[in-house]
């Protein structure tokens, strides 16, 4: 087990609400939960985001292929949803089998509750070993008057006991990966 | 004057708080204020971050020559310091002069006061048109018992009249530059 480094407290700052990334590929649609949606434009009438997507994510492979996706910013109280996209992979279950959405203009699935979407058209990626960091056009959206988001230090103090040990055992395979994978070729290197 | 888009209250969201990017080049000592520093590593003991600076910005040709950088967390009451580095170019004056700051061990300049630092060296980066989007591992660091962090909206609320207005006209003659410069070659559309 890894020591936690004495300045852990600070990089806890720079991660954002959780928010459902969900896409599609030729008939197969899939979700995932992530923090790491972040502003990517100072212009206000061209919205850009960027996310990080881990590669071992099935939803990884299918914005890979269909370049687009939509970010669905889920509300205090959609725990279940965080579950369910968020503690199992889709290569074993239909995700969003039980989940609410309807079809954005880019094909993305965009759930029927939580604070609101955005469609969004990669531009440029970049990769980091374990995970992939996408640029985007955000082309389309809805906010909605809702609860505030979800933040994961607060999921994680609501959230049954059951769905700790589950996030636990997941969170330590997914470190596990993302230590042998995250170096990058030294061609890459600043 | 772009008009307001439907959903912009979503992206407001995925900003993180102000922090002071420092880094120097030949002896030269330069700093900007940023509110695109995100996490991006889930292996808690090889931390990372993603920066985005504005090709504009000092920083910017400083981080690209000598590949690092250091975040400073600026405290809740540390306006004086987001206003120093944050309106002002380090092409017209020496903007660190009356902050008091050490070296860091890759030599960035890390400042006295505030919540903290984190001593970033880049590892990959992404054009974002009017931004590079750096990827950097976190190699050193300090987090230290201080006021909760200061976030853009805070600050707004709180900060003289004078500044307002010279901050209106320094955001909307960068709006006018990333307008013309955000967009891609078309090789690196996703």
């Amino acid at each position: 087990m890894a020591q936690s480094l004495p300045y852990a407290q600070l990089l806890s700052l720079f991660w954002t609400p959780l928010v459902a990334v969900t896409t599609s590929w030729e008939g197969y649609a899939n979700g995932q939960i992530a923090v790491s949606v972040h502003g990517a434009s100072i212009v206000p009438d061209r919205p850009r985001v960027i996310v990080q997507l881990y590669k071992t994510n099935l939803t990884h492979a299918l914005v890979q292929a269909s370049g687009s996706f939509a970010i669905n910013v889920l509300n205090a109280n959609q725990l279940e949803v965080a579950h369910v996209l968020g503690f199992v992979s889709g290569r074993t279950s239909d995700k969003l089998a039980n989940v609410p959405y309807r079809l954005s203009g880019l094909g993305n699935p965009v759930l029927n509750e939580g604070l609101g979407w955005l469609d969004c058209r990669v531009i440029n990626r970049m990769d980091g070993g374990d995970m992939t960091c996408f640029l985007a056009d955000v082309i389309d959206g809805e906010a909605r008057v809702d609860l505030g988001p979800l933040w994961w230090r607060e999921m994680r103090q609501r959230m049954p006991q059951s769905w700790q040990q589950e996030w636990d055992s997941k969170l330590a395979r997914e470190i596990e990966i993302s230590r042998s994978t995250m170096d990058l070729p030294a061609a890459s290197a600043g």
